[in-house]
């Protein structure tokens, strides 16, 4: 049972995350009807990890892997969405990724904050298993919503083969070689097609 | 490791659930941008679930609970979103609810589309713990968003105070006493207020 102020702080950021709703990324739905958001694509992906789960390379905890990707993006209430083929500096967005940590998860009581939070550090350093499996799917949802519509943002971005192979390729195949196996020919069909 | 054709259904069904994405709901965001739809209402359930665990009555397994959420809108795919304060002919809809599952889940490799087709049945049943766990959130999370909108879909329907007690109360209080506890007090002071 949570203490009344407690559960006020818990409903509070319940209220705050409706936000990630409205963090629209780039790439786009399946049918091609508008950008995905951020909440709907954090489903997306807890749906990979359950149903995906017996292609990781190492085990799992898929519990945990599906907790991950419930959190993954809830920094980009703050800090944005940062697309795979836009440079940035990255010591920059790190700090403000970091602040919006500290802000979001803060609003929990301290405890659970801690916890959500430390979760959302190890997917981030992607060193444990279940970190690696979690961004290889964040990585491979896009690929097949690009390989969907024809291309969609690697169009837009006039993103080769190789950029694809080693943006995408090297954290896929990180977390689960199988799966890089079989998407690395969506790629190569995808763009001797083109 | 998955055989060749499970990961070739499993990626179709990945496909396929995209569609969530596109089934909106009556509920407005907080902010009252657009309508909620049913994939990113289906996250915030699931961060629901992993936030308000410990206010459950009875014992419950949280990660059955979030899987629980995470696929419980999925028949709408086919058969719609079908809101608290509409009437309908209930067999006619749980007619289409179980093609829709037949369907949909039937995408997956034979035993992980039973399983995950089960799990939908004990959420509809409302007869475990974790189901009505998952229900009590399922009704409380549009409750907020009304009671932070003005009313919400509770003005547009012209739902009474009296409706709203017992269309949200009679679900939210079987999972958990000490949400509907909180939840009735801003019942009570969003109609003294209107
Ligand atoms: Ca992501």
């Amino acid at each position: 049972m949570s203490s009344s102020l407690a559960l006020s702080q818990q409903i509070q950021f319940l209220k705050e995350i409706d936000q990630l709703k409205s963090v629209v990324r780039k790439s786009p739905l399946i049918d091609q009807s508008r950008k995905e958001n951020s909440a709907e694509h954090s489903w997306h992906l807890a749906m990979y990890a359950l149903i995906l789960k017996d292609t990781a390379d190492e085990p799992i905890n898929v519990e945990r892997v599906i907790k991950m990707l419930l959190i993954h993006d809830i920094v980009e209430i703050d800090a944005g969405d940062h697309p795979i083929h836009e440079t940035s500096d990255n010591s920059v967005q790190e700090a403000t990724e970091q602040a919006a940590a500290d802000r979001i998860f803060g609003l929990l009581p301290t405890e659970q904050g801690i916890e959500l939070k430390s979760l959302w550090y190890e997917f981030e350093a992607a060193e444990s298993a279940d970190a690696r499996f979690a961004k290889s799917l964040d990585r491979l949802q896009p690929l097949v919503h690009n390989i969907e519509t024809q291309g969609g943002t690697w169009v837009e971005g006039k993103v080769s083969k190789e950029q694809v192979t080693s943006r995408y390729g090297s954290v896929i195949s990180k977390g689960s070689k199988a799966l890089w196996q079989v998407a690395s020919k969506w790629v190569e069909s995808h763009f001797s097609n083109r």
